[in-house]
């Protein structure tokens, strides 16, 4: 049974994530999509899992990091062409917008999930797996690792899941409208010149590099790293004298924490700091 | 005669452009500018033109990507100092301010017509000719490119025709003070790296990169583009929340047209999508 | 005694700044951090300082540019661990709100400070320190330069005096992000590369290199500079129509200036402009 907070009362935490594999090591929860035959497509039900886990995980005690990873050689290839576009193309306006709106909902939980995100990329990001990407805190990104924002290419807006709110703040304006645009595939070295990746690592080590940065994470001072994620995300939507204001308040606060005491008591005494999150 | 969108009525689609040349082939319109021998200067007339040409383009059927290029070795060396400046500074504030908003109308009507915009750079963008370039959705730039925002060096504002909005969001705001505080010239190479080139060619192949660039765009799903230039367009003043319903709404609408349905049968019948941009 | 402006009244000009050194030399003005021993950390008194130093520049006639750097090694370390936290963890929500919008208000007077900001940085800069880099419109930077936004290495959040505002507008917010949230060190070449560097030069070159760019701006047209400064500053957070508006306005009005016609009529005598700041 899962801690939770003290703020969630009647509703359940969910107990089986059937569409894809989630489990919890150590303060590191680890989403796998389990696909590895088709690149790890996503369906309507993984979409709908991913946005109710994000959902719940502010409200379990167990997770300080999450990470988005996929089974194979691929991260996730967005889609599948008939398990979801065959679907999407007899529906009515009803259920197209249901569909639309969830899929923006698993990037806003993303983004809105105080609980910083690393994907670990290797192989193929493509359409919603490359969004899916696009909205992690950190990218840690194999040399295998591509990208494919291939909206277009089925003939829909490169503007899905909020890309094009999130790419031209990651890239700038001009490399946003290329790589949307046209939905070509970088790789990862053109991904990291762009600011696309976190680090760049060789493909044998990706998962002991993005456990290593989960492991600091889940290790460091949760709050701290909670509220940068979270001013990082809303300020790129406040005029400067809010964002100023948002930090005067938020800094005063984590002043009064244990974490900032303990930093200080630690320092003097010449010993690690013992992070509490709190 | 050219076809018309039918929500154009009485008034009538300008048939001779005389402050530049235009012509169209295949979908793809071409403005030229035709004063090489002073590096294709702007002047009033030229201005005007654009903004009404840029205007009109959305309302005509011919037009699915506008070309923007100079003849001779440079792209467009701004306004000329005589036949602009030396005009300015006998004007009062009427005209002066009828001015800057005519050539602020230019650019915004390049960032709000949904055709995609491509900028073939030789030799010297500056001043204006720097801004429309910054405002083209791609930019083609030869080796011999060069951009310089000089307007500080005239003793102008850098924040000229939106300079201080967009350049900003193609490259950071640090370089941007760097470039519109200065006005220095930089070369291609400078460009590219600071996120400013959608694609760095030898100069002899600019022409024909600019035309395969323009083939594929024009070829393409029209609508999907036209919605990816403006959702990157318009949530790069949206918060997160509403770029996020825009792009569901966006989606949603685009999932029903045929291209999408097209690009479905194609994948399934093994062979190239027919866009029809409907 | 200091010129000021027609539009300061009762209140004095400071004339004896005792928390870091201030100089004044044609127009250039320079604060000094002068604790080289301990890498210039700030104090109360030294953020208190600058605030009211960069409240009182605009209304002084005689510091066109203003020069922020270190003595000795290092450009500024940010808070003394025992002399600013060893305080904070003592104190209560309404100093601790007091001292984080004190912090807080020194950058955005950096910013809403018309005067161009240079900072020239050597050696760590590093919490607040980085900040202030930060929020500086040139970063003149030695090859020893390092930055760390270490915030939450002290159990902070990383969102501190703007930064998260600030900072993924300047690097994009991947990148902004990583710094942020892990605090690490990262040296000159990784800060150039990510657009955080105006210039890079050899360390033994770096004050010749601030007096050059500070001469630069101090001998240019002045009201140019400071209005391509408020107009990136006031553009970041303006959607484009209005931000057009504002460029249209401010450069009718400076095409009205002595220095405008100035330029037009040197350039016509083939002689350098001579920029009168008006």
């Amino acid at each position: 049974m899962t801690r939770t907070s003290p703020f969630r009362a009647s509703a359940p935490i969910t107990q089986d994530w059937r569409h894809f594999d989630f489990r919890v090591d150590d303060g590191v929860g680890t989403v796998t999509f389990t696909r590895p035959e088709k690149y790890n497509p996503l369906t309507f039900d993984s979409y709908a899992d991913l946005r109710d886990l994000l959902h719940e995980l502010p409200y379990r005690d167990d997770v300080r990091v999450l990470v988005i990873r996929g089974e194979g050689k691929a991260f996730c290839a967005g889609g599948d062409v008939n398990e979801i576009i065959g679907e999407l193309i007899r529906m009515d306006a009803k259920d197209l917008m249901a569909f639309t709106k969830m899929t923006g909902d698993v990037i806003r939980a993303m983004r809105e999930c105080p609980i910083p995100i690393i994907s670990g990329i290797q192989g193929i990001a493509a359409g919603a797996g490359s969004v899916i990407a696009l909205a992690s805190d950190f990218r840690v990104v194999a040399e295998s690792g591509k990208f494919a924002f291939l909206f277009t290419k089925v003939g829909l807006s490169g503007g899905d899941m909020g890309a094009a709110y999130l790419l031209p703040r990651v890239v700038g304006a001009g490399r946003a409208t290329e790589l949307l645009m046209l939905g070509d595939t970088i790789n990862s070295t053109t991904a990291e010149r762009y600011g696309l990746v976190s680090k760049l690592v060789p493909t044998p080590d990706l998962d002991d590099e993005v456990a290593a940065l989960a492991r600091r994470l889940a290790d460091g001072p949760t709050l701290a790293y909670q509220q940068t994620k979270t001013l990082i995300t809303r300020e790129l939507d406040m005029p400067i004298g809010s964002a100023m204001e948002l930090d005067a308040m938020t800094q005063a606060l984590l002043m009064t924490t244990h974490d900032h005491s303990e930093f200080h008591a630690s320092f003097n005494a010449k010993r690690p700091p013992q992070w509490a999150g709190r």
